[in-house]
């Protein structure tokens, strides 16, 4: 945690928070080691990052001042990221990834190769998806909380949505053995649709129909990263 | 696993292979819920990539036969790492990173912001070290195992054995805030030596040190990363 993530709810007045919640407590008091009067990074969600000054620090709460929050968080990437649902416990890791890379747009989606049980996964609830995307954002000093849909049906997702979804942008497939090595350094003026495919892949025909739609192949070389380490490789490439 | 990695030891005849280790053998049954008669992708280590036919599976062994491994491994990355040494929880997802991206040597460094108590940490044990980097290299089918050594020193480090190390290496500095943007797509046939700095980086003695070796800065822009995802993202756009 780099960056102590506030709530419109931690405030207490507008220049004073107060956090209650085991996190964030447990960081400030064991990795932390905070004591009253230190100052430390916050920032509020959606908003800015500044400074804050630890007043009281005990078990159950810890109370700041808040002395300012006039820095923008850093960009954000030019990006809407398409992405096979992992499985769960690759899942938490790979929305951690997202968020601390700067991804602002995330689309879960179901492919042949999703297992169905991955959807009833307690991994998908908002506020678990929410938490593991607040702590990608502490580990980054950013603010800013992507958004995230969840697409169970991949052809009416493809059909109905996806068209009007890649507008302006330019789209890519990241898929083992197609297309050309994946692009570098793309400029941030420009918005990127980038399709990731689970674990074995997309099959041919979600490969097509994705073609169809004007997504070009890219690929990475022949390793074979896990989803987790590819949404890094792709993302640290491409911008 | 995307390949079963064999060693020697696996070979009871130099056509028929082996295994008894639980965790080779519960990817066999659970994953990939392999059944007699069955070819699979296999390697040999430090050698070729090929296929094996499934003979017999037991709980207690599996047994193949080899029909060939004459596919070279992928390229390796022309990259000596330094990364100062991650807390333990870290570490095996760096090395499983390490070895999946295809760095083939790594050193593991003390620094000043090193906890002194992770030098006694059974992640450190050799077989330990080689567990986590077998598995990296059997998620990108890989067979060659990087070459690791560990430096509990700074000092003896940077001033007796780093100088030689870099004949004939370009020296980068990962560092925030300090030098260029990370460059990409640098040329395989350049060796790399790449400093990674631990949680906190390195501190202002230690850069001096480094680039005094002719160390060039290099960073990733405003976002701090973890240390198993910066190494993931600086290998990616160097490369």
């Amino acid at each position: 945690m780099n960056l102590l993530l506030l709530t419109p709810d931690d405030l207490v007045t507008p220049a004073q928070a107060c956090i209650h919640d085991s996190r964030r407590l447990r960081h400030l008091h064991e990795i932390h080691k905070a004591s009253p009067g230190e100052e430390l990074t916050v920032g509020m969600t959606d908003e800015g990052i500044g400074r804050a000054r630890l007043i009281e620090l005990e078990k159950e709460r810890a109370l700041f001042e808040i002395l300012h929050l006039d820095t923008p968080p850093p960009p954000a990437l030019p990006v809407h990221l398409l992405l096979a649902l992992p499985r769960p416990r690759m899942l938490a890791r790979s929305l951690e990834n997202i968020a601390t890379m700067g991804v602002k747009r995330l689309t879960l989606l179901h492919t042949a190769r999703v297992e169905k049980s991955y959807w009833q996964s307690p991994e998908l609830q908002p506020e678990r998806i929410e938490a593991h995307l607040r702590l990608g954002l502490e580990q980054a000093r950013d603010t800013v909380l992507p958004v995230v849909d969840l697409q169970p049906r991949f052809k009416p997702f493809i059909e109905d949505q996806l068209p009007a979804a890649l507008t302006g942008h330019r789209a890519l497939l990241a898929h083992p053995g197609i297309g050309e090595s994946c692009p570098r350094g793309l400029p941030m003026d420009q918005p990127v649709t980038l399709a990731i495919g689970p674990e074995g892949g997309f099959i041919p025909y979600e490969v097509e129909r994705l073609q169809t739609l004007g997504f070009e192949g890219i690929h990475l070389g022949p390793r074979i990263l896990r989803v987790e380490t590819a949404v890094v490789s792709l993302l640290s490439r491409l911008f």
